[in-house]
């Protein structure tokens, strides 16, 4: 396997473009050539990989010219608009935001689930799922496959990372002023997110729900190929740097007890089961932080259904929710070339 | 009505002590002589009652001669050894702690909804809910008079005041330490509070469920008298001062649509309705601060099931929480003076 690629990543400079290259360097993704690509904002600009400094590039209609892998995260707009451009010039899109995840021609990939859909692109892009929905169903998967799943009620507790940089800026500042007596002025989220919980994730539909929601359950049935899966969710944003945290209620088809379910997770690729909450031994954002694991924990059988498990999972939303689930993807691609 | 009553507070200094004389003087109780109590620890510090300042007494057994009224919120161990004190003395003890809440003598009262009970006291003593089970059951009343509630799944996101004013003084202590990039102390939490989540509320049991999250299934079922109310919690702590936040899913045993919870709710006592979530209005702790009513939004028809309705419902712990349901249920015992 000597091949190596030139991989392009558009965003570079945004939180998931710079996690997209520091993962595919501890991964030790072959690479011939790294071309880190943005907008003329931040084209210019500096980022560093394997210890060397890259000039970032401005995004243009011939970036992708012999590029093999091009990684998206610079907004829906950008991969609209240059997704398929860099396909038609013979890359490999795998795209993080949501513009393609819905489309019946570009597969949702989440590696641990459906590793292999990644052959069946005939848009020449693949969809990264949303950050919430990653770390969700590679928990899930195991429970799936052994007694089923019939239904889904989740709360999140979302990081501002998956917001933006501007995001991790708002709180520090936010904290900031409201310890030494300011003002506060909210200017990312429409209100302040220090010492606050807004129940309010992306923009809002007429059935009430959020689109977050509604990726969480579109995404999670995409992801299983099953529209039988009920599925309900409320998305908040808590503040938290890093690291996305769920509570999700799950109704199976069979029983299974709490021990079977640790059994199974604990033999799960990219899981660690973090359950002795005795010994304080549970998930929390300051675990997960900067790991590629999903974390899962609180794990318990539901004593309000027959056949019902509890389970508090949590990831870092950069990684497993977005750079790790890319990079693991572009590793299935290569497997082809 | 010009009767005034000697009314006792026992851990007068503690945060849900100062918020009860907060709400007895914004609530215009009448009173003859407030009566501050707390351990030699803090006895004979000071306390402010209508623009005076009013110095704590150590609490004794004799502490309560010629009492009529004693609000207790002290911690277990002190509602044990002195609530029959007091009410031995003649004082009705409205108390805050867990200790008697499933005691079948003690009646546990969110006056909303089974006010007249605070009328069936053979001990004396009347017991304050939870938390976070007064929040949601002040909510969850007009539905489930109108359809009849058959199951809860419940999130919480829940303040650190609720643990107490050490609480509140590491949380900020934690905040300052991380942006000053310095190492992190906790000693009320086993973790960093500070942007982070703790799946973790009170000890654990068997079965994996917390005491907290315990006693939200077995204090609602109380409250409402029902115990086919089918109930599961996880209840977690988040980086907040003040105010609890929960996502409530409920089945409905028959279908109710959001226009209608909605309209009950505009209707019910103590509710604030925030639900427009385009033009951003829902509840957040930053809402409910400070304030007696609990704030319900996000309220929609659930898209999993037949007859399902999501809630999001955050009210300030120390108030609906503690206090201000205290001093309504004082309200009511005097009614019968």
């Amino acid at each position: 396997m000597g091949k190596k690629y030139n991989v392009a990543v558009v965003g570079a400079t945004g939180v998931v473009g710079q996690e997209m290259l520091k993962v595919l360097e501890e991964r030790k993704f072959p690479i011939e050539k790294i071309i880190p690509l943005a907008s003329s904002r931040t084209a210019g600009t500096r980022v560093e990989f394997q210890d060397k400094e890259i000039v970032v590039q401005e995004l243009k209609k011939d970036s992708f010219q012999d590029v093999q892998i091009a990684l998206f995260s610079a907004g829906s707009e950008v991969s609209e608009k240059y997704a398929p451009i860099a396909a038609a010039a013979g890359a490999v899109v795998i795209d993080n935001t949501a513009y393609f995840r819905m489309d019946p021609d570009v597969p949702l990939v989440v590696p641990e689930i459906n590793a292999r859909e990644v052959r069946n692109r005939p848009k020449g892009i693949i969809a990264n799922p949303n950050c919430s929905t990653a770390q969700m169903v590679v928990a899930l998967k195991p429970i799936y496959d052994a007694v089923g799943i019939k239904r889904l009620v989740i709360s999140t507790y979302q990081a501002v990372s998956g917001t933006g940089k501007e995001a991790i800026e708002e709180l520090q500042q936010e904290v900031l002023d409201i310890l030494q007596m300011k003002p506060v002025k909210p200017e990312v989220y429409p209100y302040q997110i220090a010492f606050n919980v807004l129940p309010h994730i992306d923009s809002f539909l007429d059935s009430g729900y959020s689109k977050e929601e509604m990726k969480m359950v579109n995404e999670t049935q995409k992801i299983f190929g099953d529209d039988s899966i009920r599925i309900t969710a409320t998305t908040c944003r808590v503040p938290v740097f890093y690291c996305h945290s769920e509570c999700v209620n799950i109704e199976t088809k069979q029983k299974i007890s709490a021990a079977e379910v640790r059994a199974l997770l604990n033999k799960a690729e990219n899981i660690i089961v973090a359950d002795d909450p005795r010994k304080n031994i549970y998930p929390m954002p300051i675990l997960a932080a900067g790991k590629n694991d999903t974390f899962v924990g609180r794990i318990r059988e539901d004593i309000s259904i027959d056949n019902g498990i509890e389970l508090f999972i949590v990831s870092d939303n950069l990684r497993k929710g977005a750079a790790f689930n890319a990079v693991q993807i572009a590793e299935e691609v290569i497997k082809d070339f």
